[in-house]
């Protein structure tokens, strides 16, 4: 792969030269600033052949380089061997921002090219001010794999399909009149987004675009009179063109959303959030109509899961939770472990999934690492290349599905056999802040910042930090990773950071990731409540969605602190008392055994 | 109290009558965003009657109300008693904000006037954009007080003293040259600041000029070439010309500061922080200049204390804290608490401090609080209203000393006799925040946010708040306050959120305050220190500076946490290691007592 990469960037360097670019900017994002990309617009791996998540390339003529988080730096390094790219491990102390980078290398009028559908327009603005001292020039017209990804993937296209009001809980059209009152409130006329999972919750509509995501490309237009949706002609049913007729919208082209932009003319300021709008769309609001930029209202809106939501969330996540259960029991008790591989275990998973009855797919590919691999937060075992598992080390095991009755995803990790006492350590004390977690009870009005501490404690006091959030939000048959909620103790300039609600899901995952050695993460979902309102204010709590036990194998009791082991005890009696009547005998009598007071 | 205060505010509305204003904002301001002023200034208290040292006052032709927070709640409303102010609870629900009031009450086309000098250039230009919809006149040249106080106490003014560099541990040349460095860094020719501490800071200079705070009035203008000190002419010895020549510097009377900032004219822009220069002045820069408003650079350089400070710090807190133990000997063991009252023990104790060689004085007035009155955050009982002690229940102290080897403040509540297992469960619980926060490890990058609920989570798991911020920031011979650092869990929008460094001492107090029965305070002072660097990050943690034993009378050794009760013993240990030498034999035969483990 190295070799193909350093051809590939080969080649855009000669048409760099020819068409006087300095620089080349090549993030990981779809016209839409998805987390999870199509095929289509996977230029970043095709130049690097590192296929995370989540990474930026910039190419000059002297060097490629590939920006990403903690999460994929073990993996990264891997992937990028032999490409001649330099990995930038992101937020580590000395290494540059993707801005900071430009701002050094680029010479006074130099001219930086990206794709300007593929860069939201904060990115893009933000890009702008800090270059703004050298006079650089934006070419934002430029898609680098143009004329060299010769066997580019077709742009995905899937019917859309329509969420019933008993899924969704809301219809789109009082969704629409919520948003419509939200924007009277800021001042605007219109309200214009291309941001999927945004589009899809607002319409009640889903799709299948995106691996794992249950969206369809898409952009929306909303006024106080009418609303647009522009999507692929091949993705419109005759009931999608029904019902969008009914709630009082029409549908375009998804390619005459650019064009739509240059020529509408609504009868006042125009809100759009500028991480869910293409750089390109946004200059052509701009130049045109007074804007205001700021946060989605859809994305604060969607977070707060309605009652319909959340009861048919308590159902997913439990009958999800069974399926990993039995997983579970499969691999302590009767699976030959010499005979499985990472690859053959999550195909053991994702089969107890599918036989879920609502199930739709599942809500990223399912992450199954043994022993060193478990150190690569994001990793992915093909069936090639998948370790083979043994009797003995840490199997990590970070799954979920998409159900219409729910998005899951949940976190555990399990001792094949024998492990070593600093394992069983490790794992304790993230059990121990995943258990503090779960156990907080905090005032209306914290955001993640003044909880994360709770979860990331216990491992701190050792001198080890996991290098993600601790917990982040999850959309409702929607995509695994929702902002709001975001838990994390601190927040890169301009991430949003809201105040947690009640009716919030989020997940609860602290971890110890030790490169080569092992990795552990306990990744539990989590209802926000209302506990109590005093004259002190409003007292919030959680509640697990997510019933499956932790590993007693791998759990020191007499390291947990008193209030954590009675958290835990309390935990595995509910997942014992909810669980248990959806397995067969011998695996509640197993789960019977696994939940007991320690 | 209050008819005297409806006669000056009924003398106030003639005035606006006559003027054609319609409404006065008067917030509780010196020139200088001082929080702390001197009774010339104390215009908000005159027309109020409320003494506490936050609140903001506004009066209309209807009305008059006056804004403070959750520690002057239940003082506010026995000191408005009678003036027909109505008290207006800050962050409380459905409590407006001074400009959401503003907005709701004043029509179209309104006269707002205020003293441009006591307010802000922040909260002026806040207030600005908040009523930029509705035309409203402001008129920021009235001094409410104007022609109706009438003994009105002299503008203060006390000989400026230099401090030496054995105490300051850097000269101001050097901390001059660092700012300067600053400026460039921020593209900035000149700086303008008003705010008290910062100019004395930077200028290793202090005054006398308010209660407590060891500062001159004085403005500073510095660019790359000169700086102008403008202070009240009998301030100036003829040591301080000489000393701020040598320092490069010019000396210009205090009142000439406007009519300078109308002239000047620097090479470039000027940096000023809109929280540390007043509307009026920054109206003027503005103006004529192109200006940066960014958060005072001093502040973050004065809060990271230098090894000088440091070490003297620690001789300091050692010395205060033993002052504090003999005080609590004496109230525990000699003391005829029946003939004391809360007035008589706060003159015992600051006799003590005021035996200390280098003592110059209190940091605040002593806070001395016993039974229901220690409910009031900042409760002052004068030798006339005081209660008497009696040999049961709990007395509050909250104290601290200005020296020139530092600044203490140590709050320790203490039980006189007989006191309820709610109390002392209470106690105990603000014990275990306290000891938590103490015990915190952190990596480098938290701001305050990240670490209040360490402090804060004992209590809120039984539905108990306390209102206000975890820990402040403490200045050197300087402010009691400083900010940063700042440990709370939400900030207020504008409010700066720096991040915590190694070198900076805050403070850690959790509290119970339950209105008209009693209440708790834990305040120890805590130094930042790193704990460890490794490729997780830098790992900060922090030492106690003050060392003065919890109360094993008020303490339910079973309730603490097994990691806070070790935590608590080395501290104790710690305690009386260092602290038993400095006293008299029978005082640290009680301390060993105090201190044994539990």
């Amino acid at each position: 792969m190295g070799a193909e990469c350093r051809e590939r960037i080969s080649l855009l360097r000669e048409r760099m030269q020819r068409e006087g670019i300095d620089a080349v900017l090549i993030p990981t994002a779809d016209y839409h600033n998805s987390e999870y990309v199509a095929d289509y617009f996977k230029t970043r791996e095709f130049f690097t052949g590192f296929t995370g998540s989540a990474g930026t390339c910039i190419v000059t003529k002297e060097e490629a380089c590939l920006w990403t988080d903690g999460r994929y730096f073990v993996q990264a390094e891997r992937e990028l061997e032999g490409s001649g790219v330099r990995l930038m491990r992101m937020m580590e102390p000395g290494v540059p921002t993707t801005q900071e980078y430009l701002e050094e290398v680029l010479p006074e009028g130099a001219v930086l090219a990206f794709d300007g559908r593929c860069v939201t327009d904060a990115a893009g603005s933000d890009l702008e001010e800090k270059l703004s001292g050298r006079e650089i020039l934006f070419r934002a017209d430029l898609d680098p794999a143009e004329g060299i990804w010769t066997d580019r993937p077709a742009m995905p296209v899937s019917k859309a399909e329509i969420l019933d009001v008993c899924y969704a809980g809301v219809s789109a059209v009082q969704k629409l009149g919520a948003l419509r009152e939200e924007m009277k409130k800021s001042g605007c006329a219109a309200y214009v987004s291309s941001r999927l999972d945004d589009n899809m919750w607002l319409l009640n509509i889903r799709g299948a675009d995106v691996e794992c995501n249950p969206v369809a490309l898409s952009h929306l237009y909303l006024d106080q009179e009418r609303f647009v949706l522009f999507i692929q002609e091949d993705a419109v049913t005759e009931a999608l063109s029904e019902y969008i007729a009914s709630c009082g919208g029409e549908i375009l082209p998804y390619g005459d959303f650019a064009a739509f932009l240059g020529t509408v003319t609504p009868a006042g300021k125009v809100m759009y959030d500028p991480d869910g709008l293409g750089y390109s769309a946004a200059l052509a609001l701009c130049e045109r109509l007074r804007t205001v930029r700021r946060h989605s209202p859809v994305q604060g809106m969607k977070a707060v899961k309605n009652e319909t939501e959340l009861q048919n969330l308590r159902g997913c996540y439990l009958r999800d939770s069974a399926a990993l259960c039995s997983f579970i029991y499969w691999l302590k008790n009767t699976a030959d472990l010499s005979a499985e591989t990472e690859y053959t275990a999550a195909m053991k998973l994702d089969g107890l999934r599918a036989e879920i009855e609502d199930f739709r797919g599942l809500s990223f590919p399912t992450i199954s690492a043994y022993g060193p691999n478990a150190a690569m937060m994001h990793y992915e075992a093909g069936p090639e290349d998948a370790a083979k598992l043994q009797p003995e080390a840490m199997l990590l095991v970070d799954s979920g599905g998409q159900y219409l009755s729910g998005t899951t995803d949940v976190t555990r990790t399990m001792a094949l056999g024998p492990v070593s006492d600093e394992m069983r350590l490790h794992y304790t004390l993230t059990a121990v802040g995943n258990l503090q977690l779960m156990d907080a009870v905090f005032l209306h009005g914290c955001t993640g910042r003044a909880i994360d501490i709770l979860s990331r404690e216990p491992l701190w006091q050792v001198g080890i930090d996991y290098k993600c959030g601790t917990g982040h939000g999850i959309g409702y048959y929607l995509n695994v990773h929702e902002n709001p909620p975001n838990i994390r103790w601190r927040y890169a300039p301009g991430m949003r950071e809201d105040v947690i609600e009640p009716g919030m899901i989020v997940s609860d995952e602290p971890g110890v990731y030790l490169q080569d050695r092992y990795g552990i993460r306990i990744e539990t979902i989590l209802e926000c409540v209302e506990k109590e309102t005093n004259g002190d204010g409003t007292f919030l709590a959680f509640r697990p969605l997510t019933l499956v036990p932790l590993d007693r194998e791998l759990l020191m009791p007499e390291k947990l602190t008193p209030r954590t082991r009675e958290v835990l005890n309390a935990y595995h009696e509910r997942v014992y008392r909810e669980v248990a009547p959806l397995l067969p005998p011998e695996e509640a009598a197993w789960l019977r055994e696994q939940t007991l007071p320690l």
